[in-house]
């Protein structure tokens, strides 16, 4: 057994399904009023942060999940200056974001200042610097109160929340009543982004589920996904406007775009990626056409 | 611990990394002059084929990979009349190929004809009477000695094999000295196709050692992709042609051959599907174009 | 990994922790109306027979159990004749009474047919022919409804029960109701033994509980223990008597009477074996000491 | 999942099994320049000290380990007065030798001073002062080598090493060569005593071994063992005097031993405990009778 580790850590993405990592060393462990987080060195992902036993995101391909989550939405933009996000602990959505020229404020508003002031301590380079930006502000407060009481609008309201579990608070993010609210937030020709769950197909169904809620607000909606390695598995996304219509951007288009605002230099995200990211394949889009159901604040969602 | 299954499947992908896979039923084990093979009932995946502890298909998405694999070469090709499989056993692939009506004959060469009897006996609908259909043929033998010595030629040639392990007679059948011989014996305009390992950017060095070694034979190669959710991965292909521009398929051209040959019911592929297949990510781009490494006959490629 | 089997057994014995064994071979599966039953062949202790996910018994070590289970009670008994068994499926037990001499008839009472013909079939020398001894008689039913309306009475009553768990039926047949109707049921100078649950201190609350519940109804009761290999722990037995004092034999007297009744060659037990298995360690008799609770019918022990 | 652990420390005590241990906290790793050391909190067992991915001892049951090793070889001893312990690293073992009123001098000879002081840090309820003591010492040093040139002798030596593994230095502790050492170095009726593997009879010839190697050295040799809960089996111990008739101890003599001494509050060990210690089970003692091989310098004992 001399080769193998003897530390594991074992997510369970299904009664049925688990996944093992073998652990280098066990960093820190804390457990704050909303969520238990582990800070350990993976032997094949480097440094991970998990969250109530789920990786959130990991050294060796965080960038994966953070590019997949804001540049989309960010080059669909025509011009964002304005930014919410809800969530975002780690602050490497903040990093992402104000890698965009026309970027003015970025706010983010997260419920667990624990977990943020850990990342900073044990992911600084996940944040890379952002948090002291002049242009980035963070408030500790519940995201849906929040936008309820502002009177800003947003160019973009991101959301990067963990899964929405039983006794945690971020299930009240989810749902139509919550997408509602966005939509009298967003400036004219705004636009939501947001992780939505898994795109394993015997795994999918919060992400259809997430995807007819937001059809039942906004007139746009495309799903997108890529496969995350140290998930294990395809995650899935989401991107929604009233107004800006999702689908007419080519590779092309992207790679324009992103040569406008000097971003050609990202490690997974450029116009062939997104045209991978935007073409959802064909059993993931028939389970979308298929789903009926809306997530609504008395009828949640809640991952495994 | 009433709802977790205690009967469980341990698949080591690495050294550092396993999934667990819960089991309903295991139902036969055997072990051939060339591979361990079990059928086991997985309680996720349904009925799943093993070889040497690696999960080759199973009853969920075994169509994910077979169409991935069988279609876009076919569909590139411009009347594929020809067809040679090494490897194989499921029948599976015979399946898909004679779905295109130019199919002439389909020959498939496979070393282990006790492997592909289990399979006929406990994967029926793998091969879904393809086995009895007059267009098919199967020969037991190695692929490349066949390859060698006939005096066929092909419009396609796919390779449908496990991954090369230590003492697996199959690593001969992934060298440049194995690929040259496949150019030999493909009619004009002809194509090959082949699983080409692991797409997990972490795991990915077979993948790019593979690409890059088709690269020294074939002028237009191509790498594509898509995640197995029985594999807990993205898996990676490979489509390879002398002669035809593989960049040139749009989405829309897929589906117009799709509809000219009456296959708009699959269950993934179809014209967006394939562009999602073939829009690689950049990550997995620039490994390929880093890749430097040629696999020989006597400097193979052996999977962990 | 290629040492390593990757197909296991999963034993959880508490929510923290867990036994793996390596199988090679699963040989059948089946539910019957009282329990869920499989045979697997471990490459540790060959063949298993696991109930609802324990291990009950496996080839390797199934001598180890049942011959602690059975000679205590049989040596300390002065003639016996007359047996009755509750539980027993695997025929083992029959199989270890019937080397005693002096037995005329050793009657089993177990409610699940299904398990008991399973066994034969799949564990033959489990019962090594006992089943059709002469002195052997089966009744399929109820041990505590069979007990309650027997007229018969019996030398020495064994349980040989699963664990009590929820929704299964014997959680009956470890109560101070069911134990005062064995009282009842016995010949005098009559003995009753069982297993007992886990030795581990940390679990032994299950024992501790079971053997105060029998003091409340026999005079001299005994705990003692030794470990199974194939549990990966020590296990918990109980013999009780009204009459006969069970702390009086010692190694020279066991011996004594194994030689009188021609039993020197069992595998595990003898005389200094006896004195391994009654002399209880220290911080099990703490612990036996300080146990007040009795098992009631509307109390009842569910064990993990 | 939600009550299920998700992080793990999995020991394989063979190619064909684990333990897996649910943890709450990692708190330490380090590698010296001999060996790789954690430390971790256990669900089960609290803090756990491991080294080479094996537990070596637990806050909850290293009483017991360290009870089993030191207090049969002390009481057996007429006098004890100088002690000499090989290994020891925890200081538990200084611990219980410094209970015996007549110690005048206990010293430990440990090679590795960085998991002494390790566990200093990490464990110190295990050494609980003792390291403190004026008749205890400590020299950093290869036991082998101190004991061929020291000019002292001593009444007991006790072997606390881990188990031999390749390129482990204590091979070289196990062997004929190094035991006729240890005779040389006795004052009249001295002992020696040691842990020595696993009495799993499936994975016990380590084991028989030892025994059968120092029973070419010593004229009385007694195996003797426990169950340890956090090791997941019986383990072994061994005690060896050429002068002292080690069987003639019964549980009353040991009971009388400990009174004058007022050692009478000890959690696992005392008389009864002694008889069961020392009252082999029938399957090891024919094990051992079968044994023949001897360890020797250059055929050395290498565990798992």
């Amino acid at each position: 057994m001399s080769n193998h580790p003897f530390h594991w850590f074992i997510e369970h993405t299904h009664t049925h399904q688990a996944h093992m990592h073998g652990v280098d060393r066990f960093i820190y462990n804390t457990e704050t009023s909303y969520q238990k987080a582990s800070i350990v060195e993976s032997k094949m992902w480097g440094r991970c942060l998990l969250i109530d036993g789920k990786i959130q995101s990991s050294a060796y391909d965080e960038h994966i999940y953070h590019e997949a989550l804001i540049h989309p939405a960010m080059l669909m933009a025509d011009n964002p200056q304005k930014i919410l996000i809800a969530g975002g602990g780690e602050g490497a959505v903040l990093r992402e974001i104000i890698k965009h020229p026309s970027v003015k404020n970025a706010l983010m508003v997260d419920i667990d200042q624990e977990i943020v002031e850990f990342c900073k301590k044990y992911l600084p380079s996940w944040n890379a610097g952002a948090f002291d930006d002049s242009r980035c502000d963070t408030i500790f407060a519940d995201a849906r109160e929040f936008i309820k009481n502002t009177n800003q609008k947003f160019d973009i309201i991101f959301m990067d929340l963990p899964e929405p579990l039983e006794d945690s608070p971020c299930y009240l993010l989810y749902t139509v009543e919550y997408y509602n609210l966005l939509l009298k937030k967003l400036n004219p020709r705004g636009l939501i982004a947001l992780q939505a769950d898994n795109l394993n197909p015997r795994l999918a169904s919060g992400h259809t589920r997430i995807f007819n809620t937001i059809k039942q607000v906004f007139k746009h909606v495309a799903s997108y996904g890529c496969y995350i390695p140290s998930f294990n598995t395809r995650w899935g996304f989401i991107v929604a406007s009233d107004e800006i219509c999702l689908e007419k951007f080519s590779s092309q288009d992207i790679e324009e775009r992103l040569q406008a605002r000097a971003l050609t230099n990202l490690l997974f995200y450029d116009g062939i990626t997104h045209q991978h990211l935007f073409s959802q394949t064909k059993d993931i889009r028939d389970k979308i056409k298929q789903e009926t159901r809306i997530i609504r604040d008395n009828e949640p969602f809640l991952a495994y």
